[in-house]
């Protein structure tokens, strides 16, 4: 077999087999098929696309090309949620143990922030003490014990994935279905979890910018799932603009436990809700999804996620008190409190331009090996469809450094525009694709 | 300038600027643009094509990342003569002596034979002394004192296109008209010749299968030689056959010898009067192409052609003697005679198996860096519409190894294709475009 006849092939819009297809993920993952080769057959997808039985194949084959979780040890029905990624989205710490308080397995290997997008890993470890690299059989051993886990992403899983995204970052191959389905189902499906719930965001701060192309990705990798046998689910979420008040890391886990509290803002608590309430009904601990909703909203007002919550960050060597004492977080030196220059009604603030706020307050890294400032980011004041009087609080923000705290302010002012008339509410899950 | 950048807008079908085109050309010459970008661009080249602007301004960059001629040398107007590449094709070493005959200029750089098609500078080395390596001194003194001179092409000539040419090969994206005619045209215009006729081969043994694919490049490189400032016409000719009876190097030195002693074969002598008198006009040396054919013919059967490749093989170091003793020529241990199985008119005789055929002689190179037999080679006895009876001469075989000679015979045998009724005489010249 010859990638140079691979190539051709794609180019003149012929399908691959699944034998051509195994044959470039692994030559690709070996070393013996080079980048130009492979970028190439990348453009070549880009206009000549992947059909569904092309884009399962090369899921299987990139999935197949790293680590694969095992996840037999743990007893029951093992249910995953995954974003497409979106700014303040802090879901999974709050979906996690209202679903972990019903008697459903959530074993939950996350990644780390990158961008203007947090990751759940960055967010955990703001808490004293917390750890995210278990060792498999004390991540399974938690699992069964307290129902939930939430660990680092093995650098080894979708090895091929790994390699052909970088590849695809620069050389304008990104945007193609079959290969974004792929590329977020390799992972999903190497993480062994019986059912997968994805939440696929859209609006100006996701990779899809609006309901029908989100729909269109929501369908191909529900069916790519069930072909591979899992229970699939997707919810469709608008992110036009971020989910909830907070971004950054502590500020978000504080976000997510007053939450489980009842007391976190509305798009969170409904979001969260119906995301585990349908996770109930893949674990097979409700009839229906609606019973699922019902089960997820007592657990969140009768206190028992909020205690599986503190369950999981004690047995992964937290400091649980976290709940009550949110001094225990990281601070920040700096407060910067944004007041509006005009009176309105919040008509945009787009969830990229906040995201990219929180990053350069320190909260998110710009490459792969920065740190990150784990009490820094944002906490909005208004969101859209809410008046601002002139000189109101319109968000604050939090920083080691004021040159950081500054450079944030700015741009976050440029996030938000007004207007005279009120906005109509925004709708914040579009569809389910099941 | 971010070659992403670059990439995405040709991927999303916008016409490159000038600017962007010199940046890929000399940043992948120079290292700083890697193969996987360059690839990438290349396939979305594919899709989505050059304009012609483009092509132009793609084809400058290359001839610019090289050594370019500088011609100023030479008094009087410097025509040269580029075909496109086939089987048999020895009009160079026709045409340039016509030319020179005519006061023409002629100041030729070429090529090594790769693959199943041979080269002038191959050829021209099976005379003996002949030196195809001449300084840049010695080369223009020799146009200025003989009329023409033929030596190898610089290794540094449009450097970028050598580059681009052997990734397009490995990510197959070779066929495209803009980067073909950028290929041939960067190397053309480093030449530094006024005028460019051009030999543009179609048919099985030819880049260009059918003559509307000939024309469509015929008259994309005819227009960015004139956006160049050259003056240029391209001839679209046939190879569905081999042109001539010879194949090889030696062999082809005297079919060439032949024809410029009036006795050679009737395709061969055609082409060659007949790109000789448009190159004899566009020299200015005659006021029509016609007024050139008469010239051209004058000369090959007045011998003076003839008395000019004397002339110039002594002006490079060669035995001009060869032309009236052939035994000077590198020989054949082994010559093996090929008789027909059949009686019955030749149909098809595909110039690319014959090609081949001569390259497991050992006339030809596989790599570049094979040494060629010069002595070996194919003479045909039978071409399309030839009436061959069983048991008669269709070809002879020359190698110095039994083994190949074999070889080549089994394969030259696959090339013949017989039928009953007389086949339709073959057209060679299809069209001129200016």
């Amino acid at each position: 077999m010859l990638m140079k006849d691979i190539i051709e092939k794609k180019r003149n819009g012929e399908a691959l087999s699944k034998e051509e297809i195994e044959f470039f993920v692994n030559g690709y993952t070996d070393g013996s098929i080079p980048d130009y080769q492979m970028a190439a057959l990348l453009m070549a997808v880009y206009f000549q696309q992947l059909n569904k039985t092309e884009t399962f194949y090369l899921t299987e084959a990139m999935k197949n090309s790293g680590d694969v979780a095992d996840l037999s040890g743990i007893e029951g029905k093992k249910v995953d949620k995954h974003s497409t990624g979106g700014v303040g989205d802090k879901t999974t710490l709050i979906v996690a143990p209202l679903c972990a308080a019903a008697g459903v397995r959530v074993a939950k290997m996350s990644g780390r922030g990158l961008g203007f997008t947090g990751g759940t890993v960055d967010k955990m470890e703001s808490i004293p003490g917390f750890c995210t690299s278990l060792e498999t059989k004390r991540f399974i051993d938690t699992v069964n014990s307290c129902g939930m886990s939430v660990i680092g992403q093995s650098a080894h899983i979708a090895a091929a994935d790994k390699l052909i995204y970088a590849l695809r970052d620069v050389t304008a191959t990104v945007d193609n279905i079959g290969l974004i389905t792929s590329s977020v189902m390799s992972k999903k499906l190497a993480s062994g979890s019986d059912a997968i719930v994805l939440d696929v965001k859209c609006g100006s701060g996701a990779f899809m910018k609006t309901p029908e192309d989100a729909e269109t990705l929501a369908e191909w990798m529900v069916e790519i799932g069930k072909r591979a046998g899992k229970s699939m689910a997707a919810f469709i979420t608008d992110m036009e603009q971020p989910l909830g008040l907070g971004v950054g890391n502590s500020i978000e886990i504080i976000e997510a436990i007053e939450t489980l509290k009842g007391k976190g803002p509305e798009d969170i608590t409904e979001l969260s809700v119906k995301l585990a309430g349908y996770m109930i009904f893949a674990g097979e601990k409700a009839g229906s999804y609606e019973e699922g909703i019902e089960i997820a909203r007592k657990n969140l007002y009768d206190g028992s996620g909020l205690k599986k919550f503190r369950e999981f960050v004690e047995a992964q060597d937290g400091n649980p008190d976290v709940t009550e004492d949110f001094s225990l977080f990281p601070g920040s030196k700096i407060v910067l409190e944004m007041k509006s220059d005009i009176s309105g009604y919040v008509k945009e603030l787009p969830a990229e331009t906040v995201g990219k706020a929180s990053q350069l307050t320190g909260a998110g890294r710009a490459r792969k090996e920065d740190a990150v400032d784990l009490g820094a980011g944002i906490v909005l004041n208004k969101k859209i469809g809410d008046y601002v009087n002139k000189g109101e609080l319109l968000a604050t923000v939090y920083s080691q450094s004021e040159e950081k705290a500054q450079k944030a302010g700015e741009m976050l002012k440029t996030a938000y525009a007004f207007s005279d008339e009120k906005p109509e509410k925004r709708q914040l899950i579009y569809r389910i694709v099941r």
